[in-house]
């Protein structure tokens, strides 16, 4: 039910993936008034692996976050991550509100042991390659200490490894620059940690204009910062598409070379296309729930319905306890950190 | 002397600004032995209206900023602020370290009465218009508090109301959406402040996507944030130009429309240009200093030089002054905001 568009764009989503996925099932949580008319015209044998928990309750957008736990027992979002908590169904996706997904998120699910709470992580594109990088946070917890970042790059790290088949993914903290002196008091202590940490591969500060050249597979940094990265990048690639659509209209002249340069721009715009952007994951909880962005469309809200899937067949939430605890005892060997501080 | 190209980018730009501006003299303050060979075929006009303070003493961009007041009073940067200090000029450019030129202006020329600390003030573009917007802090100051976010505010709009002549900028402040519970506490109290006080057009909160679609004129931040934005956006510009360049190179028939298409590329680049974004003010200082970049080229410096002479027609440090005054004496009625906060 969640996000601008609710099942019109949700539903057919699923349609898709069930018809991608012959062993994947989904549990459809909401209206079944307005659910029941979109799944007309599905096969038999697809319509087989589709149910629906009724609800008609869907969180208002503009309620405070603190009041799903009071008010919201009975919606969408909750009833899922219900099912999730009960074993009902492997993972959860939604397009509803961050905050109140996050809230709901660790009320049911309870944070990984080792992990304080839980991050958003985004996947974003990498010029010199067809792989892209991991951000995280990028909006669940606004201000972070030196342990949280140290617990998104531990995160961050095993997502990456099993995402994109990479080894020792290169972990860096998001800074205002490379030298040692520079950053927060939570960026200078986390990267103390990092370095004395054995098993991760971290590779120092990266700063903001280097995020889309690949210097790093895992970028590191509080929720507020991730958020202001990924929104102005997705905000100045609608710019630029938008100041070149102007262009274009410009005259007759203009136009036709604009369809002539279209399949230039393609490349280009697979690479960079915001609607790729989605399906940020909540990491850190014992289960599994992919945030869509709200104004994803069927596209972009598959993609987010894949994330899930990928976290799922790697067990991700077990994968993460396993790497936090094998992380903690070798951690403290480093002279530099206090062990508290973890 | 500083940048990443010392003065065979600062000169040729100093030689052109001079030429542009019949009534401009220029100190220029470094290696007379490396100067002179540029200021060659000048005419004599114009050679008459630049001297030279001469020194062999550049700030080493590897020094910890702390060390500069001790070490380096015979650098070029600090000989420089301190002719703003004296008098003997009217304002400083410089594409040295920022840190280093943060800590001689807080040094030598003080803040002004009623602002804690200088921000750093950049100018970004807006689509749907010719003019820009301002966007501070983009890294004086790594966090902020409330009180700080009120004075960049002031700041903010003194600049861009006679810069871009407009009568009550829009003042925004920079959030992770637009409901009144998010942001951090500062954000929070700081729009509290801001809500409460007269003769200040401010307009809520802006999401990261909305900067630069011009939805506000002058948009707050913290340091770490400001700098996350205009670096990513500026990495982005890189990235996605590489990609077209890329695209562009695959075979003759795209060769040929990347030529034909170049001329509907120019407008974007332009508008989107990062030598455009040059010539980041320090403001909040009882005196005038312009932050170049410091792989500025040469019309990138011009720029800056072009914001310093901006500042000091409008004579700024006396609007802050001013405005801070005014602001202070009706900020007290807003019934929501206790006194000791500002």
């Amino acid at each position: 039910m969640g996000g601008d568009f609710g099942p019109s764009v949700t539903v057919p989503a699923c349609i898709k993936a069930l018809q991608q996925h012959p062993d994947l099932f989904l549990v459809l949580v909401g209206s079944q008034t307005q659910i029941e008319p979109l799944l007309k015209g599905m096969s038999a044998s697809t319509r087989e692996r589709l149910s629906i928990v009724h609800t008609e309750v869907a969180i208002d957008e503009e309620s405070p976050p603190g009041s799903v736990l009071r008010k919201y027992k009975d919606s969408s979002m909750y009833l899922a991550v219900s099912l999730v908590k009960d074993g009902l169904v492997a993972a959860c996706v939604s397009a509803g509100g961050t905050g109140a997904l996050l809230l709901t998120g660790r009320h049911l699910l309870k944070t990984i042991s080792g992990i304080g709470k839980p991050a958003i992580i985004a996947s974003i594109p990498v010029l010199d390659s067809e792989q892209r990088c991991y951000l995280l946070d990028v909006g669940a917890d606004l201000t972070c200490d030196a342990s949280q970042l140290y617990q998104y790059a531990v995160m961050g790290s095993v997502l990456d490894s099993v995402t994109h088949v990479r080894e020792n993914p290169r972990i860096a903290l998001l800074n205002v620059g490379h030298e040692e002196h520079k950053g927060t008091d939570q960026i200078r202590q986390a990267a103390q940690i990092l370095e004395n940490t054995e098993g991760l591969n971290y590779v120092g500060f990266i700063e903001s204009n280097e995020v889309f050249i690949g210097k790093a597979d895992v970028i590191v940094c509080d929720g507020f910062s991730g958020n202001v990265l990924i929104k102005s990048s997705a905000g100045l690639v609608r710019v630029i598409e938008s100041l070149f659509h102007d262009s274009v209209q410009r005259n007759l002249f203009y136009r036709i070379l604009g369809l002539l340069a279209a399949p230039l721009l393609r490349p280009l715009r697979e690479r960079i296309d915001p609607s790729q952007f989605n399906g940020a994951s909540v990491v850190g909880l014992q289960g599994i729930i992919v945030k869509s962005h709200g104004n994803a469309n069927t596209t972009a809200f598959g993609h987010a319905i894949e994330e899930a899937l990928n976290e799922l067949s790697n067990n991700l939430p077990e994968l993460i306890r396993q790497k936090i605890i094998a992380m903690k005892t070798i951690n403290v060997s480093g002279a530099a950190v206090s062990h508290d501080i973890l």
